[in-house]
């Protein structure tokens, strides 16, 4: 349920509105930075629903009540009608913008963070990725420098001008790869790591959140709304392939995604074609496809040297060929008429 | 196995080869329509290979023998580097063209495919689709006009100057339909209909072939395989969605078979927005990303009347949201360098 | 929409009835077989249902008119709430009893086949199972011995006593194998090619229809009123697995089907492990799982050589290891109450 | 790579090849508790594999020592042939043992708990479950009763006397759940929290892994390495169920997976058919299924009022339901020799 406030709506009556939402049992949200005040009302409502929304319409200041029939509710685009742009550096996701965020799998060492940098930025990437903490299926293989590569990153960014994006796996890692990263990425085996999303959802930093391999559109969206229940509105939905019976890529790539998370929410969207499909060679064609379907965003995986990668190579672009696909990408956001 | 000849090779050591590969039981392909005779060796090999390619590899006129791995020969990019372009009226799939096939689910009366016609050429669509024999999940469904529908769409194809494409659902009901069509589509469900097949596959006409909504992307194309065997290489791939966990949409489409399917084979390969989606709303989008992912053409619905459709309506674009789409999609071709 | 009679209504009650379900473009279909007259009424319903559901209930020798909400009548436990039960020779399925059908994927030669019918029946199986037509995936494999076959499949019938079950591929084909089979069935790649249901659904021999890899369930029920509905009603249902992400069998066994089909329909249930897993290994497992869930049967691929086998020799067993397993089923059966 | 050590190994040879293995880099792990000294090589092998093997084969007291394909060490059948039994109060999995686990999906409250451990004891079950920390897929619904449940719990324990299964949600709070639980139960959506998996994994306390529904089995298995490179190999694998595109239930319930598991591992492997069907008249068909499959154990929702569950009631069954389907169980244990 979402209570509407009048545009000239009085700051009494906005308070009066949030004590009677807390009288009933629920939680008050208001959307910030917003000209006109919308309240969301959260929690389970077990009354009856059109008995509150008479109530709330009959409220001094408010100008309509409305349930919202989707278990997301500041997700919801019925909530906020506008795209939210999540802004970071010079990178922009959302609202006609569309940036791009290249990099390694893995931080490896300085070298190679700072060539992936620099060839990311030359290309025109507004972000760089690199992974400093590893989700690895295996406990044997290599699981990224920790610290030592968040610092590498920071570095980085500090020598060649992008902002960062790295990984946190774990609540007990947060306000560590929140004191290096610009975004915070959950990964898709954390999509549904309730205590993950409510620790970094008390963080006011963007998050980039990844769909799960095995998770439903809608289950997705609840996951960003655990994140936005803590008040972290900056919230990036990342589609990265989801596993399906057909084999001959790693994932398959739910292109349908974009369009359906662009009107479910108002969060920008944004797809990762290299876990998507595993495979260097048909990153373009994937690449490319996002865009034209709507995204507002890309992440791609960009390594100095593929064929040496700690993790990924496969699946990994050299600089010539990112900077090659680049150019076709720039041909299609003017087709699309997005800013990259 | 195949075996490319040289440039000048005199027939009678073409001849030769063939005798030489039946005599081994095996049968020959000879690939029609190129510069340089190469010649498929089909049927189970069951020798040793490494003897078999060492023996026609000897053989005068042979420039060399080579083992295809995969199980398809004549589908394959190895035996026809070059992509083969599927004309049909002013419609070309393939080597850089890109046509559209609009018009309904299925053909209700001649005023409808009329209008269908009239919208989907003023918009710039090359063919026109409509369905006279409809396979229904139902038995108790509208089962389609049969060939009274057949003649509408002739009669329709006269007037307007589009060709036309339709299913046929049965073996009984080849000759029938390849009187009337310009196109002959073979549906998702009868995919491994390989006695459909079969029958379609000593035609000469242009064949779409729609892939399953459970069908691996390497079964699609021995599927394909089964049309080309009978000597019938006028096969076009459709991408029509496949059936997943994710139930946002009536399928989900697999963006990545486009750049896979165009690896692993010569064939156009166009993509089915409409179904792959279910939902109209989402079509535009997708046949974007699908004519940017490199796409060879796109089948779209579109119906004079959605809300009154006889089948399908929820996912047809009506004539004003076709010709929008139409717009948007010429810009993306321009941007991919194809031609519509 | 049905419609039930009272016991005792008289045959010019019934005609009545019929003819006002005729009257309003509809068709009726009368269940055969059993004490108490019960109408389907067969064709989509466009008029007010409650008003229909009053017209008929008010009609003499009815004793009421039930809606059916699933789009599946003939087949659907509403109409007709008793398990039907097939029977073929001393095979019989459904209604506490479950019969073993095993057997070769193909038919190779007589020798093979006796040898087959021998094990099986020796071990307690009730039905020989053999493919003279064999759908391939791919142009170029043994695709099966044809009329050779069943004259074969025939010929060890007659011998040894057990029913023969074996795949009509094609309309063309279904008098043919006809005139040879006890059971046809009906493979996973044509479960949805409907000219070949309504060639099969106007035989009155027992149908074995399996499910395509791809088909959900309510599908599947919808193929199986298709051969209903052509007044074939010796319809056996078989689980054959499906496609999904795993990729450590050749299918993911659907073992809820086993009770969802129970539920919704009245026909009898079988299971094949043996396409179901793919790997000889665990067909014991997933026999014994499909027997315990309550299954009507199950089939199951037995050849004397698997090594030697012309298709499938990975997951048949050879003749000890299906007789071990067979002692193991007696069990399980004894254990869920059904006669095998 | 795993090096097995002749029966009478002395201390100082066991010693020596332990410090070979880490003079290579890798991490020696002994297995406990058995009579022979079997000594796991975990780490990557960049080396020359078969060096290494002649390496250690070579060397004093050693047997042999043997490359493990599989990426899987300390759960892999090659490592440790035997089943592994996990023990906790009456209840035993693995080894000829299948215990049942039975209770409600949240600890509500303490009358609900005793009602339910009361006829989960009285009906057969050796062990009782409860959530008292919830995965839930929105944050404004039940969280569960955190420690206030787990005193519960432990409380009905201790009157009842069945040891308690419940689930652990995030690191920080393993050391709280593992005061008073028996087993830690990890759940589905946190298969692939590395962070938790090591966190429980240094404990010594049995652990009950649930399959994630997006997880393939090697992945699974591999979570399950995770733990037991920590250290603790009490693991208990739990199937329950995968998404597909099957609607007809909440799951699939991937039955395959128990003779997959039980194959490439030693530990139990049990299944969950309440959230592998998620509707409670499926339940009893597919609990018997697991069993007469090989499980070493199931876990069943019950509950003493599953109209008002405050979680999962239509996934639930009620004291009744369960007591008759542990007889049914009862039966199919005897039927496949095993001791519930």
């Amino acid at each position: 349920m979402i209570v509407i406030m009048q545009p000239g709506a009085k700051p009494e009556e906005i308070d009066s509105v949030i004590r009677e939402i807390e009288r009933f049992g629920f939680r008050a949200f208001e959307n910030p930075g917003v000209e006109r005040k919308v309240l969301a009302v959260l929690g389970e409502v077990n009354l009856d629903k059109a008995d509150l929304v008479d109530h709330f319409n009959a409220m001094p200041g408010v100008t309509s009540c409305q349930l919202i029939s989707n278990p997301w509710k500041l997700a919801s685009r019925t909530y906020h009608p506008e795209d939210t742009i999540v802004e970071v550096g010079e990178a922009r996701f959302g609202g006609g913008f569309a940036s791009v965020i290249a990099g390694p799998c893995s931080v490896e060492d300085l070298d190679q963070m700072r060539a992936s940098a620099k060839a990311a930025k030359a290309a025109g990437a507004r972000a760089l990725r690199g992974g400093a903490f590893k989700p690895r299926t295996s406990p044997y293989s290599f699981q990224g420098l920790g610290e030592e590569g968040l610092k590498m990153l920071a570095q980085v960014r500090d020598e060649i001008g992008l902002p960062i994006v790295t990984e946190v796996l774990s609540e007990e890692e947060v306000a560590l790869v929140d004191r290096y990263a610009d975004v915070l990425q959950i990964g898709a085996r954390n999509v549904q790591n309730y205590a993950l999303l409510k620790a970094v959802g008390m963080l006011r930093k963007p998050v980039l959140l990844k769909r799960g391999f095995g998770t439903k559109i809608k289950d997705f969206v609840m996951s960003a709304e655990y994140l936005m229940a803590g008040g972290n509105l900056n919230v990036i939905l990342c589609e990265r392939g989801i596993t399906t019976f057909e084999d001959s890529c790693r994932n398959t790539t739910d292109i349908n995604a974009v369009p359906v998370l662009k009107k479910l929410t108002h969060l920008p969207v944004i797809l990762d074609p290299s876990h998507a499909t595993g495979k260097s060679e048909y990153v373009p064609s994937i690449a490319r496809a996002g865009l034209a379907a709507g995204c507002d965003g890309l992440m791609i995986e960009m390594h100095p040297d593929p064929a040496h990668a700690a993790s990924d190579g496969a699946q990994s672009l050299n600089p010539e060929a990112f900077s090659a696909l680049m150019s076709q990408l720039h041909r299609i956001a003017d087709a699309v008429d997005v800013r990259m």
